[in-house]
């Protein structure tokens, strides 16, 4: 089965310490995933340099995205949409420090190395995970 | 090129008559729109009858979702997504009176027949169509 129906402002935590994704949707050549971010930041140095391109939307909070290719980062407010084609580099510079950011991000084209799990099981049911890739500054 | 960045709550029209679509990614097998819906609702006795899935998200305002075989719409809030697998006949009972429902609507899966033209177009212009399967109420 699959996530039929929920609410993506629901089920926040606040004072997490890691960014949380929630996938909502994943099918062959797209995943959809609900990002939580309460603070957090790419660690200095980090870049992600993405195989496939991805479109965020900011659904609350708002957050600072770098590209590598840019002086500044860009600030993205509640309902600010970007898109971020494959292997432009990028990182997150901050999020908002008073409120959970909530990202829609959507993954699609050439996901066949990193998306290929996704893939096998395309209508898996909703799956929350914690990944360690953006911590809140310790400062 | 691409819908590179934008607000998905920006250029609202509060008093179309017409719901608006506006295609923000549409790549093979895959469709992302937002709709904007000001009170309208299905023309009476209409069902769709999608030959692809529909994941949707109402981003504000609120709809009563009606599916055949349940005997009463679902009510959407903020927040609120909800998968239309494929197949699956339902028709939108109400939308929100008094302010605009801006909803995010991800149709995914079998897209070869209706989809063509998009999957043709893989990156194309942010593009902004009015339809009228759903008009407002003339009461």
């Amino acid at each position: 089965m699959i996530a039929v129906a929920g609410n993506i402002f629901e089920h926040i935590l606040s004072e997490a310490l890691d960014e949380e994704f929630t996938e909502l949707l994943a099918v062959e050549g797209i995943r959809i995933e609900r990002i939580v971010s309460t603070g957090q930041a790419s660690p200095p140095g980090f870049w992600y340099d993405q195989a496939w391109s991805e479109r965020v939307l900011v659904l609350s909070g708002s957050a600072g995205l770098l590209f590598e290719d840019e002086p500044t980062p860009r600030e993205l407010k509640r309902g600010d949409y970007l898109l971020i084609p494959a292997g432009r580099r990028h990182r997150v510079e901050w999020t908002d420090a008073t409120e959970p950011t909530i990202w829609l991000a959507v993954h699609f084209g050439s996901l066949s190395s990193s998306g290929a799990a996704e893939a096998d099981n395309p209508l898996s049911e909703l799956s929350v995970r914690s990944v360690s890739s953006l911590r809140k500054s310790e400062d």
